[in-house]
């Protein structure tokens, strides 16, 4: 039920993308730019859908915004995988942008991933300008510097720091690595509803950290194949990660709690949320 | 006069700059945002602030869109400097971002100016949500795929070309590169006003490629000293330039017949639009 609503999703916003893409000029750009927008699990489009969802917002409304926080996401792995960031060969199974085509080439792609998701907050499809105007700055707030750009930060600056981190420190970095946006996606319905974004965002805080719990604990225990990407290299590189820090049943447990909280959230909402539910549910049960 | 004006609008967006700074979280990167955010001319800011004042709209209400396009303009310097892209050390006389800290910090710091300059563009300040949502479209029009993005990816082919490039190609080049923030720039009266955006567009598409001619000529005759960056770097890659493509007495002549056009193009304003008029003689008198 929830893979197959996942997989619907995942083919509606990957027209979205592909069109907003077409309607960029021909040129060097476009071909890594469509590459860079396939594949991935496509969960915080999910979330910008079923947040919406709950406020009777249907989804060819929301979908800019869907396609918007893909497009910073898709910025945002382009760039991680610069060689002078975290260095990374092979994303989603294949090879990264850097690879594919040139580092020149993958820092451009990534650079225009992040304004294309700013152009689709403007898409008037999204509702009145002062709802696409609020939207544009939570996805500005979330990504930028207060949010997913310091997290990365943090990221960097743990690699050459000498002891490891602490649990609330790696908390913070992740809160900023993929909690930011992650809470902006659980936000969307919301914001374009101009209604109360309280719940949605105690759900996304509680859903973006056990999001990353998850992540480390298939850094650990998950295979290459399933997860299109290196796996062990967090051990490897002696880096600080829920699991090294809680071991690999309290990081388990950890996320377990998260999730009830997460539904928890969700409350005041009724059956409209049920997508939210199985979208918790899938974070911490997902095996790649 | 006007480089009296030019200077006051230096002072003023720089305190706009370093206020949005200071609103971020402390973190790595607050000081390399605030670094690449000194220094340069601010023409950019200046034609925002002196195309709204054509339309009676005061200094402080248009600001946050003079600091967006400057925060713009300075993460493009940021990445275009790495070592991937121009490889260079020095920018306004001081070290590059990514000579002065590192690689994966320069992305960084680029990646948040980039989204500064849209958080800027929803601020209330700027009047109308209306108003606000078509500045941030406007912006992201002719910074990503379809503008000054298009024209570093077009920049960046160039480089492995057989063929140096023709007049046509290198004018598309720039009309991306640097025409589309002028451009940006000074329509951004019209857009915050609600008015027609053509006299202006004319005015920057003008202004636009005059001003890359003017450095182009500027790299064969300035001095290092005063561009405060590398000059006769054009030559020695052996690239096409205005220059190489005219003569220096022919690029001489032709921004001259362009800064005329620009001129013209303003006739349907009048004393308000003085400033603009001595902005677009500056561009081809400035010697850095």
């Amino acid at each position: 039920m929830f893979t197959s609503r996942l997989k619907e999703v995942h083919t509606t916003v990957q027209v979205a993308l592909d069109a907003a893409v077409a309607r960029q000029p021909e040129g060097p750009l476009r071909a890594p730019m469509h590459y860079a927008l396939q594949g991935g699990k496509r969960l915080r489009a999910f979330l910008a859908i079923e947040s919406a969802a709950i406020f009777g917002i249907p989804e060819a409304q929301v979908m800019p915004a869907a396609a918007a926080v893909e497009a910073l996401h898709a910025y945002s792995l382009v760039h991680d995988d610069l060689p002078c960031m975290d260095d990374d060969d092979l994303r989603r199974g294949q090879p990264t942008v850097h690879v594919k085509w040139d580092e020149a080439t993958a820092v451009l792609t990534g650079d225009v991933l992040q304004t294309l998701a700013f152009e689709l907050c403007a898409d008037p499809v999204l509702g009145p300008a002062e709802r696409r105007i609020a939207l544009s700055l939570a996805l500005a707030k979330a990504s930028g510097a207060a949010g997913m750009g310091h997290g990365q930060a943090l990221d960097i600056a743990a690699e050459s720091a000498t002891d490891p981190l602490s649990l609330s420190q790696i908390t913070a970095l992740q809160a900023g690595k993929t909690g930011a946006l992650i809470s902006f996606a659980s936000r969307t319905g919301a914001i374009l509803a101009g209604e109360d974004e309280g719940p949605l965002s105690d759900f996304a805080d509680a859903v973006g950290l056990a999001f990353q719990i998850h992540d480390d604990i298939l850094d650990v225990t998950g295979c290459e194949k399933a997860a299109g990407k290196r796996v062990g290299k967090d051990a490897e590189a002696g880096k600080a990660t829920f699991v090294s820090l809680l071991g690999l049943t309290g990081a388990r447990l950890r996320e377990g709690e998260l999730i009830e909280q997460a539904i928890d959230a969700l409350s005041p909402y009724g059956e409209e949320a049920e997508n939210l539910r199985a979208a918790a549910r899938f974070v911490i049960s997902r095996e790649m």
